[in-house]
């Protein structure tokens, strides 16, 4: 598949994108100076063809507040969790498009070609367009009504010692770049079970960071992560979980609390779920099993 | 109009919805306790029903992920921001329906019915269901394109001085009660220019609670917010700005950074942007003839 701007090295910093320089006035402190770095925000499109070309359809899906920066992989990471992309070799093309708008010229939307031959489930395609908005459903048991897309749940595979745990928001907080200038930036990162950092994506909105940071590898065709972890530098929602789940992350660790909807759903689905994971302490709310706390 | 749940005093606890009490193994850190507290998250669908008796038509407008408790204000809040509400009103009736669902037995749906003869214009309602969606405006210039409600600039009124931003946080967090034991909801509180609060809502979604808090006010009659301040509890993105130009809240003050399009967005609508206030200082985004640096 075609996907531009795709396979991009990790950590590669993208200051073009991911700030804006404002005027600011600031008030206390030692800090005189008349600029200031914040996090950009713009709106993101996502559409998306499918079928066969005879009977080709296209759907606006959705509509996300991103950082710009790793579009394509913030589209691909969503289909993924949406669970209408598999697999890279299911894409035929994957691009931004759009008019250029604003003064960073930049395109707002990615449209996602699957390949004509890919069985799709057109009431798949509307779910995911009707969950995003309104979907009729919250009528029926919550939780169930809401996993729309069934995963199998994450296998145990091996257990990671306590202490590798502890160690990594500082491995985060060294190469979160945009972080430290804008303090406005959630972040995404993923740990292999030797804690070494492979990965880290940031965006204003959480589920767009854990998108892009899954979309990457779901283009590598490195999906499932199942000898991976993943840490959210703030809090975890149900909807993190649920890209967790979707990606078999065994295990995710949030710096922030976890919702009541993102514990119950771990645990369902086998998932280790940590909070509060800094300055040497942290909770499992499920799947205790994967984490040795004697070590 | 009625309206099951509105009219609530300010502050009121609600620990039996806000919270979830979980199963927790703790390591690291000297608390052993095996239970905790998560704040609570659910979805909540917003139907809305509008038109005369003889060709009523019925919505279902949105979903959002919420902490359980003040949904009415919640979708009125949302329903203000979305232009489709002006004032209490333009409501005929407003509560939770739907069945009751989960061990807590919770309504998981707001239905907001107007009333008959208020003008509803259709090409809005479907605006607010398809922009919380799909829009297919992202090819447009960004910003125009999402302020689909226009509303005029907020007016000067009177500047209130830095000191008394400076005592803001303190006297959220004394108020702010789930927070502390979840560590897990933001907050959005209503000050008036002399430092008073008045009113706070907590919710998992940033913007719920300022929903919740605006929505309040619309259902007491008290919008626009010209005469007072909001502080939130975390950062403020485009959509918070958006609902308080909706109210026409003069200053909104964040505890943590504003995004680029929150700024943008400030200053086209004459709102002073606030970011950082904490530990005696913060940086003036936008229109800064309202504070009183100097005193």
């Amino acid at each position: 598949m075609r996907a531009s701007g795709a396979g991009r090295m990790a950590h590669e910093p993208r200051p073009d994108q991911s700030t804006v320089e404002v005027e600011v006035e600031r008030i206390g402190g030692a800090d005189t100076s008349r600029r200031d770095q914040l996090a950009a925000e713009e709106p993101l499109e996502i559409r998306l063809g499918y079928g066969p070309p005879t009977a080709r359809r296209r759907r606006s899906l959705t509509v996300t507040m991103r950082t710009p920066g790793d579009d394509v992989e913030l589209a691909v990471g969503f289909l993924f969790a949406e669970g209408i992309v598999r697999r890279a070799a299911d894409i035929a093309t994957a691009e931004n498009c759009g008019p250029a708008v604003g003064p960073r010229r930049l395109r707002n939307v990615v449209r996602v070609e699957l390949v004509p031959g890919l069985r799709v489930d057109s009431k798949q395609v509307a779910r995911t367009f009707l969950t995003t908005s309104a979907c009729g459903l919250c009528g029926k048991a919550s939780l169930q009504a809401l996993a729309y897309v069934d995963h199998a749940p994450v296998a145990d595979g091996t257990a990671v010692r306590a202490t590798l745990i502890h160690a990594l928001p500082d491995a985060l907080r060294r190469v979160q770049m945009v972080f430290e200038r804008t303090g406005g930036l959630h972040a995404a990162a993923l740990f292999d079970h030797d804690g070494r950092l492979l990965d880290v994506r940031e965006d204003v909105g959480r589920h767009n960071a854990l998108d892009k940071l899954i979309g990457a590898r779901v283009l590598a065709d490195a999906v499932p992560l199942t000898n991976y972890l993943v840490l959210v530098s703030g809090r975890a929602g149900y909807e993190l979980v649920q890209k967790a789940v979707a990606a078999g992350v065994p295990i995710l660790a949030a710096v922030g609390a976890p919702s009541s909807l993102a514990a119950e759903l771990a645990r369902d689905a086998n998932v280790t779920l940590l909070g509060f994971v800094r300055g040497g302490r942290f909770n499992i709310y499920s799947a205790p099993q994967r984490i040795d706390a004697a070590a």
